[in-house]
């Protein structure tokens, strides 16, 4: 089976082109191939597929074989592969995932090969009964207190599509993410737990964020994650509508303007491709 | 450039054919293709190369670029990949390591392909002088007791070219490997630290081990430490000279019989084939 190891800001994946490749059973597929010593290695398997109200559809599997509706960083490098491999010879293109149909807008370089994608992310979510979180279903939960294991931390909770809490605090590189981050996943006012985001803030325009993702731990990117945290500078007042977000695996610069949708461009790279064939 | 990706027990490594393919700077190039997220993903790259005294020549570097002597999981893939790919057509060859040279039998399948490799590893060292370890030199380090953590241990000392320290525990599943593991490695008796080897008797044909490496922590399989295990369990009264070690990664089978050299026979797997063209 062909394939092409493709990453976003360092969030990796395992591309099958089926228009080309025909896949059975991608549940126990992305299982094998995803395990990083015994297949491919990557943090799950995105199947490139022909759609009935877009140009193409993805789908996407995490490692441990369970479907994911949409992924930020996966789908820019839908957009190239569609690009670079010549599917189509535009770069206005419409993707359908799980989470409805998206905008994407690439960037081709002098190679003439696509660096960057612009991805429209959707409108956020601020209520708590979207999040959903525990409270007043039509209040928003901007710099709630919490304290934790001795920090005193504010929570400003953000829907895109799945839930965040990001908070703000002043050394992020020295903050004990892997301690707070779970007690907040788990913490009883998000009844389907939550992602949370820890960001410092560099200048109005610019930020460095951290990412503890449910279910997951610390990624290296998590562009919904960078969406929630767009939205939550805006809404606090902290930051503009138009950030660069250093994240650890790349950076990502996000705009919100005016409430509408909010925009996300992005690093896509094809590192290799290759024949699946254990044996 | 081209590269094939193997492994042995779950050690995995990125192949190149050097008859093939020209690598100008190995230490930078494992560094970047070794990363999970941002390369091929492998515990570091392994060189094929022409020898002047064997049949072949392999050159391995860890993941952070250090070049290391042999390591008895790559070396088998070496050996099916130039028997698959028609390096050579014969099934009993040498490789010269940077720990000399290497003499490995192998097992042909029934579709033509290598599918496990006997690698002759070389004969053990018992005394204190050759791992380093305190104390007489020419003591060897038998049933040593050593109470650490609450745990009442003897610890069993064998060089295979680099120091093992072998602890024989009920139930290794259970055993804190994490905990313990470090406590040992850079205990003052190992001047130059030690590998661990935490194993459980199954019957005396049969161990279970896992496994805490030096600089690496706890990995899925290391051919040496099982070397060194088939050594202590002999020197102890405790296993035969043939035991069937499963490790985390996988299943080695191994004998040293009349204190000549110890056998290892474990798979040899090539998982994909790809072109590295990162961009």
């Amino acid at each position: 089976m062909k394939f092409t190891k493709m990453h976003g800001a360092g969030n990796d994946y395992v591309y099958v082109n089926c228009f080309e490749e025909q896949i059975d059973d991608p549940v126990s597929l992305s299982q094998q191939i995803s395990d990083r010593h015994f297949g491919v290695g990557s943090d799950g398997l995105i199947l490139i597929l022909p759609s009935d109200c877009a140009d193409l559809r993805m789908r996407m599997f995490n490692a441990d074989g369970s479907e994911a509706e949409m992924c930020g960083n996966g789908i820019r490098c839908v957009a190239k592969y569609a690009y670079d491999h010549g599917l189509m010879q535009k770069t206005d293109i419409r993707i359908e995932t799980g989470h409805g149909v998206l905008d994407l807008h690439l960037y081709v370089g002098s190679a003439g090969r696509v660096e960057r994608v612009r991805v429209a992310m959707g409108r956020p979510g601020l209520t708590r009964a979207t999040l959903p979180m525990s409270g007043p279903a039509n209040d928003q939960a901007l710099n709630v207190p919490l304290d934790l294991a001795g920090h005193s931390l504010e929570l400003t909770c953000v829907s895109m599509g799945n839930p965040h809490a990001v908070i703000y605090v002043d050394e992020v590189e020295q903050f004990p993410v892997a301690e707070i981050g779970p007690l907040i996943e788990h913490h009883p006012w998000f009844p389907r737990r939550t992602n949370v985001e820890f960001v410092q803030i560099i200048s109005p325009a610019e930020v460095i964020q951290r990412t503890w993702e449910r279910g997951a731990g610390e990624t290296l990117a998590c562009g919904t994650g960078a969406a929630a945290v767009t939205v939550a500078g805006v809404v606090t007042g902290r930051t503009e509508g138009r950030i660069t977000n250093h994240l650890r695996g790349g950076d990502l610069y996000m705009e919100w303007l005016d409430g509408g949708e909010v925009l996300m461009t992005g690093p896509a790279v094809e590192v290799f491709s290759g024949i699946y064939a254990p044996g």
